[in-house]
């Protein structure tokens, strides 16, 4: 299988440049520094990828529209992406999506179809096909995973003895771009992906070597909503490549990092985006031992009343 | 009155450069740009100018240690650049400060003195005289108002054709530095102060031409407790040479400022951080006229109650 190599990567920085806040590394303590993936317009990493897909399709199928089914931080990125190209989106959404989300999507001029949660893909290929537009995969794609890694060039280059990068994992498009990345610019560099406790299917099958499947009933238990996705075969083979080890965290220890971030960083950050920070702060001695640490806070798109319970 | 010039602020970006986050605009919407001081080290703005200040002082000088009187984000400033000189801080508080501001300023390794309100200023003075340490003043100063100004620099660097730049006013070292900066590299650009109604006193002055003075106690009834101090002679001059306008906004509208931050930026702002969010927010069409706006988010440590009652 082709992984995604460190030039494709940086091609993907040249064309997302525009669009994507060059977040600063922000300095936590004195062993940890914070890649504030939230200040990203939409508030979370996907505008990377999704933008980077839009970016390199050809004029005439770009103009043709974009579809994607999410009820999160993708869906936004990917209706985002295609404003700021003119062209259509399609979002399907399950139909059980707070009003909120729905009206975020559609503010950025994007049509959301809602429909039973067990129809989005089926739904979301059919409209793609009959519009002849192109279906943006949240994670599973050589373009979205090279505009992820954008941000690992960002860590080297503002941190280049940096020794740990803890990065949150899910489908895994996030770590495999990151990973690519920080492997190829500092080899000596860890990646460690962290995922929660209750959805460690990606940890579980890293060790395992092979994909292990969780049912999506238990990985639906944890708070961190955006990390329930399964890697697929595309990026379980960049993990298997480039990342040391995949950690799994607590839902206090989410719910801790959360108030910290808020508290000490003046960052709201959502629960999916607060577990490499939960990493770190759960394992200081570890963690101290490991050196200089990079934690990717990856998107702040969290509930109100939700957020204010771990103030 | 010798005003602060341009190349003072130049210089003091050199200076400052390796202490201080480089933050990024972020686009809040169309018209709307965040300068996001927050990210700072101790979440304020405050570091530019107090680092510049003591990068400022001869090397013995410096090494004596240095002295400020105060309970906010000034107080955390110096003690933090303190540290990174590696020379004695001691910040003077009233005995009033709440205790979780005490430990704060002592994290970083300041020697904190509690005094009654009425004898700060002058306890800092003795204890400056005793140890041949340096005062620090929070506003009135040129070293300080040239390291806030630095904010301006970055502005104009990263938006040229910004039409209008909001920013707190309380003793107006940070209008100082910025409008100076700005004035000078861009002259078209407007720069409008930001003031609680509740402690309009730099508002008043500047429509009258001359320092108005309101009471402590008239200019402590906002919840902005970054803004409840006065314009000196110095930064006062640098107003009246470069400030158009300032404007104030309800207490209502500072709280709404908070939430929007927090919700549609994932920034948590404290209420004197928030004020020029507030005059934007409060006045969409007029702003809609004067084009593309910056808002200077100044701060964001606020109790984690005070900010949830704004979520």
């Amino acid at each position: 299988m082709a992984l995604v190599t460190l030039s494709d990567i940086q091609a993907a920085a040249d064309l997302v440049k525009d669009a994507v806040v060059r977040t600063p590394l922000l300095r936590f303590d004195d062993g940890l520094w914070l890649k504030p993936e939230v200040l990203q317009p939409v508030g979370a990493f996907k505008i990377r990828g999704a933008y980077h897909a839009l970016a390199r399709l050809p004029e005439d199928v770009r103009a043709r529209g974009v579809v994607a089914h999410s009820s999160g931080n993708h869906a936004q990125a990917v209706a985002y992406a295609a404003k700021l190209f003119g062209v259509p989106a399609v979002i399907v959404v399950p139909d059980t999506t707070p009003r909120v989300k729905v009206v975020a999507t559609r503010s950025h001029g994007a049509e959301v179809v809602e429909v039973p949660m067990t129809e989005r893909e089926s739904r979301a290929r059919e409209l793609a096909d009959e519009r002849g537009a192109t279906l943006i995969p949240p994670f599973d794609h050589p373009d979205v995973i090279a505009g992820q890694g954008t941000i690992g060039l960002e860590v080297v280059a503002d941190l280049p003895d940096v020794e740990t990068v803890l990065v949150p994992v899910s489908g895994g498009g996030l770590i495999s771009g990151v990973a690519t990345a920080v492997k190829a610019l500092s080899p000596s560099t860890r990646v460690v992906g962290v995922e929660p406790e209750l959805a460690g299917d990606a940890a579980e099958s890293l060790r395992a070597g092979a994909l292990v499947q969780w049912s999506p009933e238990d990985r639906a238990r944890t708070v961190a909503d955006g990390l329930r996705s399964e890697p697929s075969e595309l990026t379980f083979a960049h993990m298997r490549a480039y990342v040391d080890d995949i950690v799994t965290v607590s839902e206090e220890e989410i719910g801790a990092a959360i108030g910290r971030a808020a508290r000490q960083a003046r960052l709201v950050v959502e629960p999916s985006g607060a577990v490499a920070l939960a990493a770190y702060l759960a394992r200081p001695t570890g963690w101290a031992a490991s050196g200089r640490t990079v934690a990717v806070l990856s998107g702040g798109n969290v509930d109100p009343e939700v957020f204010a319970r771990y103030l």
